[in-house]
């Protein structure tokens, strides 16, 4: 009996390219596809993403159907389709029906649509792909698969077990069955597990459940994740307007959905629009798209300075201000970006609404008063000793109780304001926010220190 | 034949909250009960959460103990701890024996731990569920469920499906029945598909997939949830240092790390550390685990504050200098800021390893260099025609050059490092970013200007 087992390992992967390079260098490429193929799939398009284009070329016409529809499945949407356009029409045509459609699907729509057309006419189960290409890429029928399985409710749960046979179906078919009417209407579902333990002579739809959640082809990826995660579903049934069953989406799906829009937030909060973007971007993709913020950020730190400039007969009078004045901004910048990550946070969870929104800011602003009042004190109290100007010391106190609980209250109000405006709230709260506690950082401690000026000198 | 089809929506789940208020007003709670139960047990478990404790309190003994036992499994940990401390210990006993083994173990690990041993000692299935409270929260033995099915390979596919219907796994059983052998190790993995299209006499042990691919019960969670997305499977068996088959952990349970762990970025990023903090958490919760990091932040601030302090002197001369040296230090936060952004969702993601560090760092840089040429180049030349002043425009210009480019370094680095020091990138790299932007920013800009100072009178 076999024993060997499995476990991820990088060593292994990396064994493995020290023996694919080795053996193609020799010239020995039956071997180097040997090694590429001991890999388990994943780790297969992983090794061969890192070999270098010459490297990829010459192994790439000795893989066969299936170890190429492998790869294109495991490998990232724009390295597959690169691969793909290498291959001739009728080989991409093989490998694309060894595919699942959605991941056929997804590929055609990567490739030029003329090359796209080509190896679609080439095809045998081109029917199954070409419903899913007319989808937007982020709604519920962009993610969907076709190859799920359906029932009529007049089955027998023995008949239906006899139909799976065979149609033998493979590793990615949902475990469950949808079933639908004569008007292929989806009217229930009906878990493999619940087939298996049922009688014989049961009939399809005594064992379904009726109460079946689906979604529709133009819902949202977004929304579609969140359902899944709320009800805890494996797979969830994708129905056009008129109720008619035409997909599947599977929960691997949906983890990469939630992967991306956790990396959508991340980059958002930091003023990067383009989820795209990547640590491996080129440069000149990567400043084109990092500098639009960047000049929106300029805007905003220029009318900071303008609000300085209005105070500016005062650097003369106590030079020291201007040793201090960032100190009001920043803690003020750094107390509402706590708060912004955590109301954008709770907004994209969906543990925030409109019953709970004031609540929220209310909580959010007592949260800034009492951290301005402590960090106020602290630093006040700092300064003063440093300096030995204890009206310098009160002016900062003041100032940033005053900064963090306005930062925060606007930490918390933006990314409200945006949701409500159906924007993306991570989208342009950081700018916004920093603009509100750069600018009135800087007029508070500034005016404050105008006020108090006589006691300053 | 049932036609009822059910969609997630708010509106009803709104309108059963009004309709249980009302009926528990009149004092009608078997109706207010009978709304509750009509509602899909995960909007059940949000819908009873909105309800005031007094409301809550009234309809908790009316539960039977499956629909308590509903309630705990979906509820928030602390939610349901709440409420599994409420119930009396013969009843909860009851309800811990209906649920999930893991997510009875979860509750037992947050109640006193006297009411613990309580409930336990008076659960019939305390068995199934004391092998899981030895392990610690964020290991897959914290994360697994002893509730699976395990076969020997001598068994025939009848047997097994013989064995399955006298069984009766419920929900939330797994589609994979792991194969051990006599000494419980595991040996292989059948999935009920396979097992369903198989002939009744084969062997479970020519049937099975040998390489199964396991984790064992001291793996850190993230790493299990990124095998898992790796590999695409939907549940993972785990193992004990024997290789015996102990637990398995489900794609749900995933689903929630990489959510968690989404959120730990995000909040780490803003200068979190904790991510139990929540919308909702209490004011003086929230206050006293934001505030350290804030103490922090202060630190950096007058440290910044510090380097100003050596140029003192110049604003007597050049006034003007305190109201652009902040937009130096800023445009520097805001480069660098998405840069750690792209280098710590790099790393979260696993698309960074050693060999490709450095080539990240150089080309990070490279972005750095010419965001800081684009942004000092048009700052230069607005403020020179703002303020007729051509060298301020000049100094301006190298400043955010040199600090631009520093700081998206230093972002690229500082997460590098802290990961290869086996620490939380995320954790920390922003506060040490910003103080290098901070404090090199305000160093450049007011150093150059003491250079130059003779042309900026």
């Amino acid at each position: 009996m076999p024993e060997e087992i499995v476990v991820i390992d990088e060593q292994e992967i990396d064994r493995t390219l020290e023996e694919i390079r080795a053996a193609l260098r020799a010239g020995r490429i039956q071997q180097a596809v040997r090694a590429l193929t001991r890999l388990h799939p994943a780790d297969r398009a992983d090794a061969f993403a890192e070999l270098p284009d010459t490297h990829q070329d010459a192994l790439l016409p000795r893989l066969d159907i299936a170890a190429t529809a492998d790869l294109l499945e495991e490998l990232e949407d724009e390295e597959a389709a690169d691969i793909a356009e290498k291959l001739p029409a009728d080989r991409l045509a093989d490998v694309l029906d060894e595919m699942e459609p959605d991941e056929a699907a997804d590929i055609l729509g990567d490739l030029p649509p003329e090359r796209a057309a080509e190896a679609l006419a080439e095809m045998e189960e081109a029917e199954d792909v070409i419903p899913l290409l007319g989808h937007p890429d982020e709604t519920a029928g962009g993610l969907m698969t076709t190859s799920y399985i359906a029932l009529r409710p007049h089955t027998t749960a023995a008949q239906a077990i006899e139909f799976l046979r065979q149609i033998e179906p493979d590793e990615e078919t949902p475990y469950y069955l949808y079933v639908i009417d004569r008007d292929r209407k989806l009217v229930g579902v009906v878990g493999l597990r619940d087939l298996v333990l049922a009688q014989h002579t049961d009939l399809i739809q005594d064992i379904m459940d009726p109460n079946v959640i689906f979604v529709t082809t133009d819902m949202d990826q977004e929304d579609v994740a969140h359902l899944m995660t709320h009800y805890d579903l494996a797979a969830v049934p994708v129905v056009d307007k008129d109720r008619v069953l035409v997909g599947v989406i599977t929960y691997d799906d949906v983890l990469e959905v939630l992967q991306e829009e956790a990396t959508e937030d991340i980059y958002r909060l930091a003023n990067i629009s383009d989820a795209d973007l990547s640590i491996d971007t080129p440069v000149q993709t990567a400043v084109r798209r990092r500098l639009p913020w960047l000049y929106l950020n300029t805007l905003t730190a220029l009318f900071a300075a303008w609000v300085i400039s209005n105070f500016q007969s005062l650097y003369a009078q106590v030079a020291v201000l201007a040793v201090f004045q960032s100190v009001v901004t920043g803690m003020g910048g750094n107390a509402a970006g706590q708060s912004v990550a955590i109301t954008v946070r709770a907004l994209a969870l969906g543990e925030i609404d409109s019953r709970s929104a004031l609540r929220a800011v209310f909580r959010q602003g007592t949260i800034g008063l009492l951290q301005g009042i402590s960090v106020g004190l602290v630093v006040g109290l700092g300064v003063y000793l440093w300096q030995g100007n204890l009206w310098l010391g009160i002016v900062l106190c003041l100032a940033l109780i005053g900064n963090m609980f306005i930062g925060v209250i606007a930490a918390t109000m933006v990314p409200l304001a945006l949701k409500a405006l159906r924007l993306d709230p991570a989208l342009a709260s950081t700018i916004f926010v920093t603009a509100v506690t750069d600018s009135i950082g800087f007029a508070l401690f500034l005016g404050l220190a105008s006020f108090f000026l006589p006691y300053l000198r």
